[in-house]
């Protein structure tokens, strides 16, 4: 790291100040500069303030060889960036004639009737700055000239910003950094088997990022050598069957592809998930061509209706418990017709919970191919982390079952 | 604002300035301390790394009565916010005996073994610093006097940051901000409307907000006077039957507490959100009391086989339509046996579009004790946003249906 040098993000407005919005920028640009060799020494996010925008930008541009705003490029009296970036480097801002013409346009094909001074505002570009021109929306961005290097000014709708990081910043290739992507391990157990054989590779440091019961190791190459490739083949040999995925795919897409593969048809049967196990698979394009449907039996009445769950064995077992998860995923194979059917069946919270059957224990059934099987976990966290995890439970399981 | 001054931000963690991972505690911590009536002037993500950090530190420090760091308390080497705070103060760092024999005592219990001297750097606390015991996990927090005011150290951990937060800054009232949560409004008309009745009200400032499909106005007060409460009357009804909360429930939550409140029960009938809109409605804690479950039918045959829609009817309209909607919504009330039944079905993308049925085309079904109703949007967005603007409107259809 470090080839290109230093840089500097600001996120500019009050919405991320008064804590009313959250900030995603910052994170998109800090990963598009760290792959480009950049190293990101601070992000700052501060309010539509004209003085403490002017005084962050010139302390930042006087540090860095790059800094990179968002935000307030608009046409309201809040957007002050532009003027506050020309007074840190004390130059004049200009109206660019063509970027003029192009908004009269714009709001002539918007027949916003008069084209209001405020809109002009747009076409304020500091002495010198290259226009990036808008792709969506009327705010363009700048890149301006600074002493220790530029200042790059995009605006705040992710929308908008984002196309615009591509045209200035191209679409690096991942030169420095490795992701492996994990199921089924700790934070901890990860860290210590990968460190092992890190020993061996005294340039690559080591990240591990923890979400809901799915582990993110990140190498990334420190020098100047070319190890992180046989360092990332070490790590992901330790790892052995919990890397799901080395090339950022999710473990939905994961399952959806081997599925496809095979030529296997997937459905599911949710109780506590409450269609979340489903979201999660057709939130990926194409996922149509794997998923046939599922149910989301919340009551025990759906659970008999729906999925042929005898009345016997919940009044036995309860609903949560394996005889049920195994009898709701058999009986989905039959009513969606699927090749491989996924059950989730547990106790969410934050009510519900016994003695016996705790807030968190969450019971999953598998039927592939005429065989069915039932697994359980105790899940930590509130309602939503044990729904989040309970989703990352059974799509490994069906990862496993496809032989992943 | 500003009673009690300015406020600094300062989030530690390399996995920030790498774009690894999204910073949610600036947003949380931005809110409480608006909320409590400071203005928060910036906030700085920085790296892991000892000298940037004491030098962030150090200027915050000087310029602010409240610092507030998140990160770098844990107990490895990368963790180094205490040894940074005590340098910017120029203090020393002493070891805290109780902390001491309550982290071996921690480590007793887990069975660790050999506590290793990692875990003791935990007990590190600065000089006149009060110590902030955890309640989830083993980093402490820390309250250190400044000549400005205090510095305040938090873990980074949400869950365990949250609840320091709460202990320190107690569980503020929204005295001077008000959020009137708005449905089937846009951004810019919720601002004209607005922007109108605060003519009378020249110290409430606006900020709308808006995600997809939904809409939050967001009225703060920065006098000292005591208008905020009538700002929001008037503004309440300048946006109407929009507004969906005011006291900050989810528009999922208030379709089930409206439901809730009238005896109805609701299920879900969905195509392209493919399980979205259930898992939006069964996210909300004691949804089962309303919910009785859901299908997914993401192909033809299951739209047959469990809703009952006619083969006629998907071959002479397609499973875009207003009648296949209307199907699936009686079908689903049917099958499901709730009150109340939704249904969509869109072209989510980014394949699958036509010229007659783009991309971004759905139709919406409700079913209501008996009566069945249709409605089409022209959503926007990638499949992401088409999904998650589809539940939007499903939703505020509910509402609506139920008389809100």
């Amino acid at each position: 790291m470090g080839e290109k040098g230093h840089a500097a993000i600001v996120t500019v407005g009050s919405e991320l100040t008064y804590g009313l919005r959250l900030d995603t920028n910052t994170r998109d640009i800090a990963s598009r500069l760290s792959r480009l060799g950049y190293t990101v020494a601070e992000a700052v996010s501060v309010a539509d303030d004209l003085h403490a925008l002017a005084t962050t930008l010139k302390r930042l541009c006087a540090a860095y060889p790059l800094v990179v705003t968002t935000g307030g490029l608009g046409p309201t009296h809040d957007d002050l960036t532009r003027e506050a970036a020309a007074k840190s480097l004390d130059l004049p801002l200009e109206r660019d004639p063509k970027l003029m013409r192009w908004l009269e346009s714009v709001a002539a094909r918007h027949a916003l009737g008069k084209a209001s001074e405020q809109v002009f505002r747009q076409a304020e570009v500091i002495q010198g700055a290259r226009v990036i021109r808008p792709t969506i929306g009327t705010a363009s961005g700048q890149v301006v000239p600074t002493s220790a290097g530029k200042l790059v000014l995009l605006p705040g709708p992710p929308q908008e910003m984002s196309p615009m990081l591509d045209e200035i910043f191209g679409d690096a290739e991942r030169s420095s950094t490795r992701i492996l992507r994990c199921a089924g391990i700790t934070e901890s157990d990860a860290q210590v088997a990968v460190q092992e054989v890190l020993e061996e590779h005294p340039d690559i440091s080591l990240t591990v990022l923890a979400s809901p019961s799915l582990v993110d190791v990140v190498l990334v190459e420190h020098g100047h050598g070319d190890d992180i490739a046989d360092a990332a083949v070490d790590a992901a040999a330790a790892l052995g069957s919990h890397v799901y995925a080395s090339d950022g795919r999710s473990l939905a897409e994961v399952v959806l592809d081997d599925a496809a593969q095979l030529g296997v048809t997937i459905a599911t049967a949710e109780s506590c998930t409450g269609g979340m196990l489903s979201a999660a698979l057709t939130d990926v394009p194409g996922s149509s061509r794997v998923v046939r449907g599922g149910v989301v039996t919340y009551s025990n009445e759906l659970k008999m209706s729906l999925l042929g769950v005898r009345q016997a064995l919940l009044e036995q077992n309860g609903a949560v418990s394996a005889s049920v998860a195994e009898a709701m995923a058999a009986g989905a194979a039959e009513t969606l017709g699927a090749d491989l059917t996924l059950s989730v069946t547990g106790v969410a919270g934050p009510e519900g919970g016994t003695d016996e059957k705790p807030v968190g224990l969450v019971w999953f059934g598998v039927a592939y191919r005429g065989e069915t099987s039932s697994f359980s976990r105790r899940l930590p966290g509130d309602r939503a982390g044990v729904r989040t995890r309970a989703v990352v439970a059974a799509l490994d399981a069906a990862r496993k079952a496809l032989g992943g």
